[in-house]
């Protein structure tokens, strides 16, 4: 049973990554009719509300390390699983980039110096945010999401619906923070296309693990505050 | 208990103003690929949905001053939170403003002149809608977003898809009124930029808060009618 | 209690035309960060979901006579009803469209010959698409929403989802057939600034009562047949 | 009974290609307001929440014969309907290319050369991609298409949902890889406008038959081992 747990959360990262950053990489600059930011916006929160009804069953549907974190220091998740969901979740992230990339170099034209949808700041944000900006809005976007994932887990919040609120959650984060960082709130997703870009993608990916951890934790022990819930491990999540 | 409440209503219009306000002033015109009017509109639309689901269980998610109002003059809110609420609403707006100001003057060629995503009439409206116009969109827009809230809140109407219907109800009022007054229909979240904004984002704020609390009270009122719900307050909003 | 039904009728699709119509009159064409026909047929879909939520208790929600008169020939809805919410549906569209006049007209430029979003075929379609692609067009999609109206509804299908079927089926039909039409499939909706603009717009608009009410009473029977539902009034709608 | 599932599938069938493809043909490169990309993903992804909430409790709401191999391959459908579900679906899937393009050809200056929504890859992939990462592109898609559909239907997951969660997922396969292939993962959408552009369209059908065939076969049994589910057929699709 355990071991399904983490191929769960390896898969549901793959697919986070794969699509999510896909639709950037394939289908956002397609000359007139491209998807724009909106496009890969609803990608990337579609990857967890699909993912999320899929497997949130299985494994919590987490698939992301700043997440997994984050649930921990809000009491909802052991502690003692957090390392090889971390694992689990790296793993499918890479898998999802290689995948991504085997695709995306099937067109004539397709060069990783364009950024394969990488995350970054300064010289290499998309809007040219510095450092300072880009690691603000990472803590407060990160930390805003775990504040939804534990508000919408809650009990007494609406049954079967929380997959949605995290999912269009995620969209929404997108919508506002690509210019400033290409938007990541999450470590794994930037380790996959960073390993294939090298170079300045991976001088800069410590920013991209740094800041949402924060925003993770924060948010978890806000919410957990909020909610007054009792100490220890919290089941349903 | 009464305290969290109140900090669940700051923290959710910081985001209602944050990332609404955000998404308009960092993503909607980004070269080529921006997210548009239609971006801004599902990005306010998400703020409500995310906030609905996380802390409609612990303050009711009003958000907004004309929707607190709104509920109350329906016969759904204690008149004696009221101002309470209100209070703790305007503080997250500005602190939503304020952090958004910090990320994006982290940007090359940032400028408060631009508006800062500031409500406006005459010729502070996008489309240069006079104040007849905005005056009677406002209040129509909010009118009907207090008909929403209650009627998607009823006793009588699905259970957990208020945050949807709700939510789904902003985005859509965005998608139509942006042009005219770029869209309050909450007064705290045009009174955090324009106090950064000042000047005739200052001047016009009246409007933004005249304009929705009359719509809110009519609609709180008209719904109360149509579904003849008993004098008093009603639990379960 | 029945009066209530038709004011909530009218309201409905006040709003259904209001914000609809609206949103393509205000927002679509807008310079560089216009909504597009892709928001337009969000702003119309949304109108039914969030309607749906609020009085789909009190009235069911039509908001169009196509609908009123397919449930009735689906053996959803009692006959001696039919005539009253027509009535109450065209009285909420030509008000909808009243309120939008008053609002629009506040803007430079603003002039009733850009069409006010009314319905067309031939030289008033958008696409130049003649008369019988029109025709064929408005009758399978009104069609199709009945089909999808009657299922959704259903006693089998899942509870609470149905306002999200079929005002995301319409925004459907509009993202498919706006070039062709305008996209009605709603009579009241295409009578409402037919009768402001006038001239052309009344000339064609025969063709968006005749088809919809077609398509209508073809999808209402094609799935009480696929349901083999039992002949008489099915309460739940 | 039996009957009717298979009417249902090709009304739901016809659907998908007739208005996910119409999308494509009537409204993504409509000037100035066109839906795009995006528009179309929606559009495609709407036919599937549309439909299974509305036939989903008659025949399981398969539309694709790779869905139906799948759930076979997965254990969730008896394989002796495989045969009858796949001719029901191809005819739907015809039909509706039938009427759309009986309204297409309305407009001046349509012309099938334009490719009418077909699959393709090399010359004829939106974005020239080639052979392999248009296949890779379909498998990887359609087995995660079924991973999604066995998560989301599965007894564990919030019931009632999994429309959403399909349909939605079916929207986001689009917005990744339109650019690579048109987006099938459909055998029975691919093959419908193929017959009436024939030619290139006719000689590449073959992978849009092959490759999402595999890809369903392969989701669903990994997500069978991963769901631990008994042998067998398993109610409740």
């Amino acid at each position: 049973m355990n071991a399904k747990k983490y191929v769960a959360e390896a898969i549901g990262t793959f697919w986070l990554t794969f699509a999510g950053c896909g639709s950037a990489v394939i289908a956002a600059g397609f000359p007139n009719v491209g998807i724009g930011l909106l496009g890969v916006s609803l990608a990337f929160g579609l990857t967890v509300v699909t993912m999320a009804y899929a497997i949130g069953h299985i494994s919590g549907c987490h698939l992301n390390p700043a997440v997994t974190v984050g649930l921990a220091a809000g009491g909802r998740f052991p502690a003692g699983q957090v390392v090889p969901y971390i694992v689990a979740q790296v793993i499918g992230a890479i898998a999802g980039a290689a995948v991504l990339y085997a695709i995306a170099r099937g067109a004539p034209g397709f060069d990783l110096a364009g950024g394969f949808a990488s995350n970054g700041y300064g010289d290499h944000s998309p809007g040219k945010y510095n450092l300072v900006s880009g690691f603000l809005m990472e803590v407060v976007m990160t930390m805003v999401f775990l504040f939804i994932i534990m508000g919408s887990t809650h009990g007494k919040a609406p049954a079967g619906f929380a997959p949605l609120a995290i999912g269009l959650g995620l969209a929404l984060i997108h919508l506002v923070s690509i210019p400033v960082t290409n938007t990541s709130v999450n470590p794994a997703r930037s380790t996959g296309p960073a390993l294939f870009v090298g170079d300045w993608a991976i001088g800069q990916l410590w920013l991209f693990w740094v800041a949402p951890l924060i925003g993770g934790i924060l948010g978890g022990v806000i919410y957990r505050w909020l909610s007054s819930e009792p100490e220890g491990i919290v089941s349903g999540n």
